[in-house]
């Protein structure tokens, strides 16, 4: 599993450190439970607007509503605010509830064009913070990217067997 | 991914608020970080001298050390601590981290049989916290029991072309 994070690093070009500088400060006491649900909802808005389809379709099964609660409540949770995720949902689990979908590297860096904009676009965010969050973001896509990366290839494997039969 | 909740409250026989009552109050501020070290430090010195060897070798290319450490900045995080887990590994990301051991129902039992076992010798942790953490301890393994099992299902589906060649 090391090898995750060595992955999330070399993929998304953030250092782990920069990753993890959301914790050298309490954001969620900086900004504030309705900045996070600005956030979401405009990068949710984004989302679900998008002209990509092949990028707007992997959200298609999913209720909007539902989307920017699980996000800004995993946010706040992981931003120094309650455990709101964890209270409503249980474990946070990113990788294993991101299985089903399709975590492409084209995928997270499309992720994060809506991200970006949305920060942009957040009057209510400090620069400095912005910063810190584009990192972690970045990071936390690509560890996503390799997670699923990680399961297909176990699922390769539990293949194996008959992989000459193909 | 709803169904992982629910089947690990069926599992275990845990109601979802009683696996996070843990968050009721702060059990990092309460016990302090030496107490989740030495339950740590307990348990898997239960772990690494069991008896049974088909428990014992799910750890053996683990180091214990690191095995402790990670497990108590874990439950340092998640009960109210600092992110000490995050700031050294990335996301917790329970499923994804447990995805090559085997983590069946007599795994759970035995992991839990060990975890009661340290807590019911540790004399630095109050009744009350004891029964919130074993709630949340057996709501979380049959959690990864079933992310697990939901993992191992995607693999056979991965594999159906070839399922009848078997």
């Amino acid at each position: 599993m090391v090898s995750l994070e060595q992955k999330a690093s070399e993929w998304s070009g953030v250092d782990p450190k920069d990753a993890v500088a959301i914790d050298e400060i309490n954001l969620f006491e900086k900004l504030g439970l309705q900045t996070f649900i600005n956030l979401s909802t405009n990068f949710y808005n984004r989302v679900y607007g998008d002209e990509e389809e092949w990028f707007r379709s992997i959200f298609s099964n999913s209720n909007k509503e539902e989307a920017i609660r699980n996000q800004y409540e995993f946010f706040v949770q992981r931003m120094g605010g309650p455990n709101l995720y964890s209270q409503r949902k249980g474990h946070t689990a990113l990788i294993g509830r991101h299985h089903t979908f399709p975590v492409t590297h084209k995928a997270a860096e499309r992720w994060l064009h809506h991200m970006q904009q949305a920060l942009d676009s957040a009057a209510d965010i400090d620069e400095d913070s912005k910063t810190k969050m584009i990192n972690f973001f970045r990071h936390t896509a690509f560890f996503l990217v390799a997670g699923v990366e990680l399961k297909n290839q176990n699922k390769g494997t539990g293949c194996k067997n008959c992989s000459h039969h193909h």
